[in-house]
């Protein structure tokens, strides 16, 4: 149950700066479907305008980075965070761009063996080696 | 400053277990060097020899996901946990696999992106969006 | 679902000194509502006195900061932990304090920002500048 | 040690778009100082661009919070991310914004006790009640 | 909800790999019952393998410390990482090793004030002791 | 370098409030030696006399659980939660405990283990077994 009302589509037409991201998420996903995130930010119309021209610079334009590759990195810092709507969410849009299942079962590896090593470093309080700074 | 001694080669040499381990880090990774993080670990033979199995075994084995690929779900990890040595370490590695300038800001733009929005799921409480549930 | 029982107005009743604790949260909070994170600690008397005298001396008794800027780093904190239970109930309390929804957006932009900050500060490990170390 | 090189004024004047940048934190600032987490943006002058420009409307620009409030909350969020860089460079920041000792006092006992009750309430997996609940 | 399918008995009885690691759970802990974590982690048959073999080493093996201070060294680790799986099972793992609920209280009054005094270190950002190093 | 003037003996003894709780750290700890995060908090002799008090309490004074499991739940959320001047100060205080290399090595793997699995749990999103649940 969020903090805030969840904007239903009703409510997001009567504000034209809210209707108007809400457009501009549906034509750039081509979807109808808007998830309950940008409804929860619509609360907040500045927060929404600025979060989602971010995203859609960062997520969505073709850039260096496969959006496959984009979007494992979002799923292991989400995970990190322990941000369930972020995990899921995520999951679900790394399958729609292709994760496969032998890929997915790699990730998890890669993120359970960074997070142990994390640990393992901070216990430790491992000083960093000479070699892995610049100049 | 580390908790624990970090091993010298020498001191290595002197426990067959743990100088197989090393041994096999020099051979699997073509480099006579032998970072501070295994020489730590080198007070702990058994978990010496466990984490390196591992790491060998997610990290360095063909697999599913290409190398850089894995690099950087480790720094993203790292990062979000704050491990200074993990970030330090597994850029470096990450830049030995080729990672370019192009490709590093796109990836500081994603983690940076998934830690704001991670922030915001979490703060409104955003609840899980019934299409991102399993059938 | 909790990991211990919370404990009815009946079961409180019966053990004087957790009565005394909940006798004092109804009265400084002029109240008879008592929320579930006392009821939990009450398995633990000790526990549940200690806590309840320092949220009342650093959360309710006046001082430097007013109460809802207390509050809102409440949360922050609480979001940074993923602790929804603390989200859900420190945002009530800002709301019952007079947050505004102007104030909540701005909060919400502010905490975002810290946190992807958070993340590039740590992913690029910047030192710190000298004019930020004291005398 | 950073992960980057940490550009000199030198070198930011030859590169115009990372020129207007600095020229505007210093302007908005009113500072000839540019610390050093924006000089290690400078190695990806897109990033450098939204970050700076996100920060400056959230927390340079006047809003329906105070600034002072703005940065107590930015340190929350550092703190509890461990980022030491980003603790460092906001206490500063709050100092120049007038903390006094006692606000400042006050401030890390909410933190504190947040933390501790965060990790209370986590650690009990203490059900949300109904009253925080929305509608 | 888990991002992944969750094996009933009979998908695990048809893949040899995954039954043969069911097998050995069953037999190990003495209990027919097999918790969603192990039949989340089935979907990855290496990953699952993996991750029990070094459980059954770390956790179930006798070793330097006893059982239960291992479970709450376990619970200590899910609740700073908000791992509401973890905290359960582990939570009842170390009831059913005989957690009495003076050492449960006890417990959690340690994790409340490591919190909170790691929050005050990091938001001072004091400097270790010589006495604490090395050497 | 902490974000706050470290006390020293001399300070200490110029403000009676201050000096009575160094006084009972050293009666207490039989030692006249005060490590460097009571010298932070002498800023704040509200902050200082509340932390030692409930420290005391907590980690000193007898109870259900030995001195020794006490420090090794400190130092897991202590590195779960990357404070690094606390991992270093109670690693310290478990070897003058008698931590044995053994029983490191021990806790250091179960360490890894649960951030390990926290990370695959959280990836998952397993849902919490009906038999975990209380009544």
């Amino acid at each position: 149950m969020a903090t805030v009302k969840l904007w239903t589509d009703e409510e997001v037409a009567a504000v034209p700066v809210v209707k108007a991201v809400f457009d501009d998420i549906r034509a750039t996903r081509k979807s109808d479907s808007v998830n309950n995130f940008w409804r929860g930010l619509a609360n907040h119309p500045d927060l929404l305008k600025r979060t989602w021209t971010s995203i859609k610079q960062v997520m969505i334009e073709p850039g260096a980075l496969d959006p496959l590759t984009k979007e494992l990195v979002y799923i292991a810092v989400s995970s990190a965070n322990s941000c369930s709507y972020c995990v899921h969410s995520h999951t679900a849009a790394a399958r729609a761009k292709g994760l496969s299942d032998e890929q997915y079962a790699e990730f998890l590896a890669v993120v359970g063996m960074a997070t142990e090593t994390n640990s393992l470093a901070n216990s430790l309080q491992i000083p960093v080696d000479r070699e892995f700074l610049l100049g």
